[in-house]
């Protein structure tokens, strides 16, 4: 169909008020206001209650295309139950989408669904019925043109002829009429929904990818060194190895000398402590400036096309607050509040005093040329290859500041990926995420049980969150030793790996500490690292034996090849009857790719249980005595499997879960079974 | 507060985009787009999300008015929890009423709260804090005027001024200083939520009333006469007696002789047969004319006085559909649909024909005229003392023409109440009552067991559906005799009247069917009455002795005296242990008048179970053998109860409900108990 929704608005203008009503419209976030999410190649499945008086026919269309685009491609909706309508369609290039729905009740269908009745019902005059049908057809032929308009005029005629009532009949149930006139409908009384919905269309990476979190200056091959740009270079091939996409790096800025912190955040730091990356802007300068110790924009430049060369994207921290000595204290000093005595406000969380840090006033009289320089940060970083920002505590800066800088930035660049850094409340996580971040930190760190896991993801990643929120779900932080991986040892690690990396389509480590299996915060009941790298130099020995990193490598190698595993709204929990048990399923929209993960969310015990699949949905046979295969992609061990219920059994010691790739029988031969 | 809203948006046009959010806005239908309902002294609960980014502290609003009013009213939303916050207003004028939120971030109560915290943790030097708090203020004592102004501008002053610390920091605490604080906020950076969404303030009968139906051409006092409305008028008393408020009567029309139906829906009439009232229109007029047989202007000019004597109110029916012989057919072709042979076309339902009715097509050509003259049907009736109205099947009729005509009778006369009579799909009638239909017939007619009682009045009464519509719970009509009551003989009767009278605060019957206790269908399977007042004149013994008009009496004068039962959304169910019985309770807000009905829904068989009350919710005090006196409204028993569970025998022949009204003991004196 190729209408144009103008034309039909017009055609409608001095006609009776439409008999369709279009409302329950879905997905629709904050009566749409905001924009849902996809990635390219991604499908939008809309839903909605459309219906009219009496017993008429109603078509409905989903129309959409780019922002931007002269016009609109359709694709029909098609009736569920209860008045509910559902289409869909695939977004296939980045930058900005619309959707929206036009309903009708469509006259000619009307009229075929009565005559077929009556035909049924043998009827033995339709003489009246025929000549109404001719007058509909007749019209139709009006709108078309070229061969469509010559053949409805010709069956117009015949409907309306001499012919016999029953032949007549049959031309008018012709499947082949209903799909001509399908294409000129009467559009007088066209219902067109009254919002344009949008759709944010971005790259793949912002639905899938494997982030890796290192501090650079850890990175010196030697202990003792300030790590440097090279030294990451010289990593680069370690990262690579283990499988990750993303290599995020904490601010890279030259660092404040003012209340500098020292190791463990003591306020009395030696003359050679570094301090914390996120106190940011130092004489050298701020936010587009490099460390000296790091390196140059060279060796910057360098690390980045390096590491494009293994498959690897650099992301930057992005934090916006200032140490008093970042360059736009002297500069700008407007920028920031300021005390009585005209002294600049540091950030404070009564009774304690962050004095190291400024924080900006983003409601300054200033502001639009404050707001300004700050996309200017986003954008100087995109000059430096650099499309992807992990933004530092979102949530304290205004929302409507990342509503407009997001939408600068990502209309010159949409190739520009923001995850926002905010632990916080739920609501405010929601609503960055619909201002236009790609993707949000998540509770994921500390939800552990059966329970929490299984009620939190299927919040994240069903319904209505996920159609503009994407968890990333990180495993540890510098900023989060969770209490399981202090207390479970190396299986912890490797459960909380397999969940994140499994549950989510993108998710997270920071290492070296990750894959060192590090679990000793600063003191009990702390979830800060015990001599942080936020406050200090650190060296790790990539070799060391307890070292998990073949372990993420397989994992990461699982999930580049199961492409079940790149989304995350494919999630599909399946019954355990064992609570320290966990099992749930993705799988690619033709079943192709099914994956069923198992984990042993207990890291001491071994745990056993029953699993339970819906083999009938899964296509994986309907007959109890059915079989298929899962083949454990960590250890290669293959199994056959009957029906729905199979028996696991995981020592956590050796390896705590199963990511089973589920094959269906293919067919038998004598004795022997093949798999697809 | 007395804010004007114009100036706070004023202020804020150049200034930084607010920092806070407003969403979630409840109750708001279809994104604002349709009204809410109340009738007047209802009171509105607003909730919404609402919050900033950071640690700072939100006020907000919900302000409110009458459409057309200069001012806003505004009461404080409060802080509930999850960024969650709510407020509430009573409506207290018939009309249009709407209402919004605003929002902002409080500098000085962001202070006040930092302030506290410093305080409280002991910081020594506090100049700086109390200097910003004077200059915040003084700004303050620039927005206001009169002693407000002085004393801010004092307050400032002391703030800054040479007096102890500890006694500044007082003054900066202090109460009043808050209040008067409160009275002239910064409003740079106020939040105006984008809705103003609507209330449709109704007079109390559009919520609370009883209804009985009845055909006047059968209310002779004689059998085989054609009754008239004198007849009617003599019914008055007995009607009255039973303690109804709205007396309904099926169209009072002249009835078209074409294709006149007989008896039992007959195709075959006699020469004396009545016809069916809905076949609207003869030679004497239509819609806007009295059947010659009833009576004339003057004789239901006369019924609608005496009525309202009695405190009755006459509703009429309007069936928007034509008999062949109605007037409109002759001076109005162009109103209906015609066939090629220039016929005008009946209703079908293929294979069914309706040849005595023609339906008007609401969007032929000449609509606008149509409509107009639909319109003026109703204020026709208005002007002769009607203003309940009753429609036919509005369903087959344009939303928008409701939508419309409603309001443009609403507008000019906000008394009357509309009362949609759409037996079909659940979303279809939901879109009715949005478009402004003051009460619903509902699903009720049809639900018989505790599940289905449960969930479907949970639905209906609680949540948003009860927004905006009511349901009017008819427990039978000319239509529907339900299997139940076909079945079940006279205790099924007792039944349906105590669940109709006791779960909706409206409800009807139609009688003298209904207390006469008539079960007899057409046919088995039919939901039709034999010999149906529909197609004959029937005659009625009001004094038959199984008649449950006394019962009816008792039940409606416990609905007038228990204001409980006057609202729908105080409903509550509670539990007992017996799937054949039902307990639910409604009370006042102030919990003074508490009904519980227990009912047992088996009409055959005497049930038996443990009642379980929520004694805590219920204030009826908290230890286990705390009493309480639960009297019978009905057979006047009184009980004593203990705790939350008791026990309830129902006998169905006896009496198959209590009524309880629930007594909380006010005081003991010796071994006797009052209780109030």
């Amino acid at each position: 169909m190729a209408l144009e929704g103008q034309a039909r608005a017009d055609s409608a203008r001095d006609w009776v008020p439409s008999r369709v009503i279009i409302e329950g419209v879905s997905p629709e976030v904050d009566g749409g206001r905001l924009p849902i999410k996809r990635t390219v190649g991604e499908e939008v499945v809309v839903s909605a209650d459309i219906f009219t008086d009496g017993h008429d026919a109603v078509v409905a269309v989903l129309r959409h295309r780019p922002v931007g685009s002269a016009g609109w491609a359709e694709v029909p909706l098609v009736f569920l139950n209860n008045d509910r309508w559902t289409g869909r369609f695939t977004v296939t290039r980045q930058g900005w989408h619309e959707y929206s729905i036009q309903a009708w009740v469509d006259r000619f269908l009307s009229w075929h669904k009565e005559l077929s009745k009556k035909h049924e019902a043998g009827q033995p005059d339709l003489t009246s019925e025929l000549l109404e049908g001719a007058t509909l057809v007749r019209e139709a032929a009006e709108r078309a043109s070229g061969p469509d308009a010559d053949w409805l005029r010709e069956r117009a005629r015949f409907l309306a002829g001499p012919e016999s009532q029953s032949a007549r009949a049959w031309a008018g149930l012709d499947r082949e009429l209903v799909e001509r006139m399908a294409r000129y409908p009467d559009l007088r009384g066209l219902c067109v929904y009254d919002k344009v919905l949008s759709i944010m269309v971005e790259r793949e990476r912002a639905r899938f990818g494997s982030w890796y979190e290192m501090f650079p200056r850890s990175a010196a091959s030697e202990p003792g060194r300030h790590g440097t740009f090279r030294d990451v270079e010289a990593r680069l091939p370690y990262v690579a190895g283990m499988g990750f996409d993303v290599l995020y790096l904490p601010p890279i800025h030259p660092i404040g000398r003012a209340f500098r912190k020292g190791p463990n955040n003591s306020l009395t730091p030696g003359p050679n402590d570094p301090g914390s990356p996120w106190a940011i802007g130092g004489p050298e300068g701020g936010h587009k400036a490099i460390h000296p110790g790091l390196g140059t924009f060279e060796d910057f430049d360098r690390l980045v096309a390096k590491a494009r060369g293994l498959g690897i994207e650099i992301a930057l921290d992005i934090a916006f607050q200032c140490s008093p000595d970042h360059p736009y204290v002297r500069e700008h000093p407007q920028w920031f509040r300021h005390r009585p005595d005209g002294t600049i406000k540091y950030a404070e969380n009564p009774p304690k005093k962050y004095q190291d840090i400024y924080p900006i006033d983003f409601e300054c009289d200033d502001w639009k040329a404050l707001w300004a320089e700050l996309r200017d940060v986003f954008l100087f970083w995109i000059d430096h290859g650099v499309s992807i920002f992990r933004v530092d505590n979102p949530h304290t800066k205004p929302f409507r500041f990342w509503d407009w800088v997001i939408k600068q930035v990502w209309d010159k660049h949409p190739d520009a990926i923001f995850l926002a850094e905010a632990f916080t409340r739920p609501k405010v996580m929601k609503r960055l995420a619909k201002g236009g971040y790609s993707q949000s930190y998540t509770y994921f760190t500390w939800r552990n049980t059966k329970w929490e896991l299984t009620e939190y993801m299927n919040e994240l990643m069903l319904g209505e969150t996920a159609e503009y929120m994407r968890g990333n779900l990180f495993a540890n932080t510098p900023d989060i030793l969770p209490e399981y991986l202090q207390v479970g040892g190396r299986p912890s690690f490797m459960i909380r790996l397999v969940l994140a990396a499994t549950l989510g389509a993108t998710y997270g480590i920071y290492g070296p500490p990750f894959e060192h299996c590090v679990g000793t915060p600063v003191r009990q009941g702390s979830e800060e690292y015990l001599d942080s790298e936020k406050y200090q130099v650190r060296h790790w020995d990539l070799d060391a034996p307890w070292s998990l990193r073949d372990y993420i490598a397989r994992v990461n190698e699982i999930r580049r090849e199961n492409p079940a595993l790149h989304s995350n709204r494919n999630l599909r929990f399946f019954h355990v009857d064992n609570d320290a048990m966990l099992c749930y399923g993705k799988s690619t929209p033709d079943l192709s790719n099914l994956i069923v993960v198992v984990v042993n969310l207990d890291p001491y015990h071994t745990q056993s249980g029953w699993v339970h699949l819906p083999v009938h949905d899964l296509s994986l046979g309907s007959g109890p005595g059915e079989t298929y295969q899962v083949h454990d992609l960590i250890s290669d061990a293959r199994y056959l499997w009957h029906g729905d219920a199979n028996f696991v059994q995981l020592d956590p010691h050796v390896s705590p879960a199963h990511i089973l790739q589920v094959r269906r029988r293919l067919r038998t031969e004598r004795d022997f079974d093949y798999f697809m």
